[in-house]
């Protein structure tokens, strides 16, 4: 059966024992389980180091339970975002042993044993304002699941300058920042003017009027006059995160 | 002849001698030059302090030239903004005394003998670029006109956040600030949480790709973190200065 | 405790004793108070004469009260805007002798004696139509709370001039003026060219079809024909009584 | 041959001998020309009171003289709009007798003898600014072509609403006002209150920044908040005079 | 007490006895009544034939209450559009003998006795498919209100052309045609293609996706390829009966 | 009485003794019911081989069920789209022989007997990932009711390229396919450079922030690299299945 | 040499004696050919039945000529689209028989001997205007290309809308039909109700103003309220035709 | 003199023999130098690890000659983007060693001796097409100057998927993927499923109607359905190059 086999190589493959390109050699057909209503892709460990990430947008309760119990099945862990409180309710009763966070709406199933984090440093995440809060907390829940160091610095934007640059220590400690930030979104750019190192830009759709429900921060941040900054979909926290993380498990050149 | 009036009542409010109100009064009818394409109002210089400024776009240069000249007759002063080479051209050959400035695209004729600044502080203009620079220029130019003492502080964009903090000085020493920004206006921002005056932000049109001609920037000046930060629009330097400019000719409360 | 000396300083600097610049010095560290969620700044009041706003939007009722109380300890006083109506009934039911509008959403705690007017002149609050009152009123709410005079003047649309014109005395007397409109922003254009004073004009969200929830009024009001108009975001009642403030608030040339 | 057939019909209905409807009676089938690149619709006197308005951008200078011939020969007169400079040569060499705007950018060659206006009234061609001038000269030649007597009220902005209310002898005159306008349209508001008759409004391309060639002008104006205000596209200086046409050429009730 | 004297007036003028421009005359000064929110125009009837009509949107059950009330002692009739369901019981109970339009979501009193249509023609209401009449019922009930004959055509949309064609009687009848679409808005010009009289085009938010809550439609109106075709906002039905209203009490020429 | 007489005819073209063409020229007069909000076009099913669709959005659950018992007269069938829960009960209640798909929001009244496919092949219908099921599930009922068979292929998104490519059989079977995509519609282009069929691309509103409700995935697919790909409206099933089965049902050359 | 290879295929295919799918597996390895600068795409002949058409727009003359002789030399032929007046000349040069349209900016290189059309139908390319016709050009020159007959009805805009009935014969010939139209796009949607057989709609830039270089037209287009319309990109007439082409070589069922 | 002090602490910095940090703490005040028009920044090199890249936009030959004269001055070398034929002219003529590339309109001037890469691994740029080429080459000419090696895979768009797939050892290989593609942008939701490390999604203007100037490709790579895809500006190789280097020279854990 697919699922053991591939439960088995990925096991190998996090022992040490079997690098991913050999389990993917070893692996003759793709696996792909096909339920009613979706394609579930084993083989996402493997090739990208981490399970499928289930979007709950769109999907009713019972599908998103059903694509959770087959990512269980063979990886032992599933990590889903955006889920609404039903859904959120219905995994709970599914999977006791989820960690839910409600302001993230994510609800998380480690391995067990919980691995060590394999990212190289530490990502930081910044916030602008207390109402971008709950795209950092999905940032930082989708970056310590696929196994990175998280540090958080919140409430720092830019119109009182000096609440940033007091915590330079946190910035020049980081790996990789993210920056979550509405309204002007000026903070990646000052943020990107601070550090040496890779940030992640994410627009959120505080704000009001002429935001635009995170347009004007999205296009700011687009638009930022300090280099290295890229950008993310608007509140895409988790998208931000798996950014983040790949560039923390670098791979190491040959 | 109106224009003879208006003058003679223009010289004797600017001497102190009779109030803007009164000479108002005196005015029976509301003086207005038909000239074929235009109408020149020669009351502005009573109702708004200065007499109207002429926009050039649009125009050809024989409007233009002829419009300055009904200004000149009865104030003895013009500005002209945004004027095609072709423009000021003409206009320099027609007043031989009128200052050019070619990359504000401004042309300025003093009036003799030049009035000492009238307005109570110091407006500073600050650029988060060196592209910035032609828009900075006409908002420099037409705040000198209108009879304010002006300073600059270039190419401070908060990339490099240090080159504005060092000048924290000009900062707190201005009465009003005009901050002149493009691609993601942040320097609006983080000014406008660096001093206690009105911030006047003025995007510009730099940048490329999604700053889409400026809108970028006034998007994220229109939604400034920082209070107290109001708005013109794309390049309109000059806007920006006739408000400063307001603002720096308070009318003392009753 | 940090929030007693500010107190003591801020009460220092009302009474003239010290300068805001003597008591920044003073102050050695910068004076941020960190929350779970936020980092309040307690530098404010000095920075820029007023301590923090608190935008309510995006938080929760029980962030929001901890806010206010925050500030409240150390300034003895604190302004909510864009205030739920269970953040307000928290925030009546913690500080009972707070000022709430329920029609600007805001609450004010007034500092126990409240000073007389700081500004110089009076803020004019000018609408089109009955429907941009709330917008008015958060305004209104703002200034005052700011220390200025504040007087109105309410549904006085271009598509009856009269109804404006005969009131030009009211125009006449402010020192700055606070045009709220929307649909065809159209009354910031024509109240721009009556008056000598800055204007700000505050597009609403009143309209519906091709108004695009007050874009049609922003455009109209960047686009505005008479020079000296200011623009602030759509629905910003706020923004544009901080920024009439910082106005009104001229800090005297040296 | 139907050209001539046509061009009998079309006299005998100016002459009052024969009713449109009866003239569209005696047409067995429908008369359009087939020129290789377009067709050619002689039936539009009849149908409309006015043949085709040929409107130039697009085509080549030999496509619009040979439409134009074609016009001719049927109804010993056309109307071209939008000619560029190479084909209003080139109609002027062909027709000699066609009259030309340089500024309307219209060539028109007027039937021989020259019909008496038809319209019932005046229709007032009103203008914000100098620059809006070549769109309210494309209104004004096409009213006059299409037989309405013409006034034009020029440069009555309303950042000095006085030189609007002194002219309002003039807007109480027409039948139908065209107001002209680029940059925040609000000109037709003010218009639009003070009428009692209809008020087309031309939002033109005139402006810079956010104007964004003609759109806030053409939203203010959709927006207006007056009522009986209607719109047309951005620098249609054509499109409202052909409706003001109609209005003014009234179809009696049966 | 003005009410009176102007009550008294309009009587006179619709008697025949006084004409409008005499009556503004004999007035004074202008007749505004001011509420505690709003400015009640009482020479509205004068100067634009029909009183102010009361657009409920945004405002307070009471407040279009007191101001229909306040039209109501003044002029006999009030005429109010957009009123919710609780405004539309709120004015049914003070105003019983008020006629109710729950599709249309307008209230009309209507004055005693009822005059007579005192436009000159037919006003024709077409609308593309049954989700439009709504907004089609808004225009009738307004255009019936301000004196003017309505027919209506419906659900003729340009997808089975036939279904208009056969009815070309009623198109032909019309002195002012008002079409209502959403989608793709084509019919307006199908319509400005077979009448020779003007024609309102009013674009709604009916259809999904890309038809942009009526911005497709209201594009193609205003780039109809038909001549003498008029724009207003989307679902603006009463403004395009306003509009059809001034067009169908032609001023007679002097 | 027409309805009889259509419905008889309709069955004598279904039987192949008439064509559509002969039975166009027998009805004499154009076959439209007026009921009261509404015209229903009978000569639908000879004029485009299928009855009038009922797209219910906008109407009311009565007048939904009017038009279906009308259609049903005449025809034996209707088909009804984004009927809403009441409206699907309503027509339940009233045709219980209907087929309703809740997830689709279809009802569909089968002709009785049910026709055998009559399309030539059989039209693919792809989606991306599990939230664009509705929409595909809207497009094959309707694709079926028009008479062609129907295949799914759910949850192939790009991301996982591979799962696409092992049922290249699929694609390479279909006549016509129907790619389903929100985001970044990007599988559009991938299947059409796999397939030399026609391939017809539906956005979807999936995904939030900058997709902007489906326009990144419209943009996206009507910029398809690959050539051959037409787009429909968002979210629009429908129409994808209605161009399909009109490119199933190929006209045989003359 | 792989391209000798696939000639003698691509004859063989065209001759009958291989069918596409043998002469793919016959293919151990994907014939793409590595220039410089371009991967050419050897194998599309056989996947899509035309060999990779050349867009030109954003490449050199050099680069365009070198792409169309490798196509040459593979498959004996080459279509050129967008190819500016430079790259017209420089390959009439090389391909002296090439055959160029000015008006539609094509180069096309017929293969020897010319194949009789392949594809079941005609193709009908309708135009609302005069201005369309280069657009409708690319699209007839593509079609014809890639094995189609072809046919043309022009300037055949709704608001005549008797031109285009008068003419329902073509029509009602075609097999697919190509409707190319700016300003108001309602051409699509009318002939979309006339036939029954696929309308691909293709919005022109024609226009100005709020058209917007084509968006009008576009969003008329996907909001067609005839249901069947599919569209393309903007001028997109290479598109229409692609896709036209497949429609009309319709894969037999198997 | 500071450009001397810092050039020595930039060479023993890049010797290994100081870190970054301690050279930032050997500069007592901030290397700021205050040409007329710009402020360069000499501490970027120790800040960032690049010195400041200098974007000529908007700025004259001249100014952009003096800003590189200064960089070369302080680190013994420069990087120039977007310089105009011009520009590149003026700067080949003051720095002959400087490299200079046509297509990607850069100007380097490669310190001397030129250092190894310092960067961890190899970035590859991707490009869907041709036309994407210029934006591609300024990519890989700013990583290469910013110590990367380099690798590019050139028109692999997925219109024809097998190109790209049959080159996955190239894509295997990477340590950082930049995707540049214009048009659908599909390119980058393929190469993020395919990879586990960074991808950096450039969208180019390439294209025409409804691609909007690059947006379409730009809304489509920030929807993008493969996690892990960070997005740039439209046509900003610089900055996605930037970035790639940011994170090829990853940080060390501490």
């Amino acid at each position: 059966m697919i699922e053991q086999r591939l439960a088995d190589l990925l096991k190998r493959v996090a022992a040490g024992e079997v690098t991913p390109d050999d389990a993917l050699r070893r692996l003759g057909s793709y696996p792909v389980e096909a339920l009613e209503f979706a394609h579930v892709d084993h083989l996402r460990p493997l090739l990208q180091g981490f399970p499928e990430v289930v979007f709950c947008e769109g999907k009713t309760p019972e599908q998103a339970v059903e694509i959770c119990a087959s990512l269980e099945r063979s990886s032992g862990m599933f990590l889903a975002t955006r889920a609404s409180a039903p859904m959120r309710e219905a995994l709970r009763t599914r999977f006791p042993a989820a960690q839910i966070n409600e302001r993230a709406r994510t609800v998380f199933l480690e391995p067990d044993p919980a691995p060590a984090p394999s990212g190289g440093g530490t990502i930081l995440v910044v916030t602008a304002g207390t109402s971008d809060q709950p795209v950092a907390e999905e940032a930082a829940v989708v970056a310590r699941a696929m196994g990175n160091r998280v540090e958080t610095l919140l409430d720092v934007g830019v119109a009182g300058i000096h609440r940033l640059l007091r915590r330079s220590d946190a910035l020049q400690r980081a790996a990789v920042v993210i920056v979550v930030a509405g309204m002007d979104g000026a903070l990646a750019s000052v943020v990107g003017g601070l550090v040496r190192v890779p940030v992640i830009a994410v627009p959120t759709s505080v704000g009001y009027g002429a935001s635009f429900g995170g347009v004007a921060a999205l296009l700011a941040m687009l638009n930022s006059c300090a280099s290295g900054v890229v950008v993310v979909n608007i509140d895409n926290g988790f998208g931000a995160a798996a950014a983040a993380s790949r560039i923390n498990h670098r791979r190491e050149p040959e």
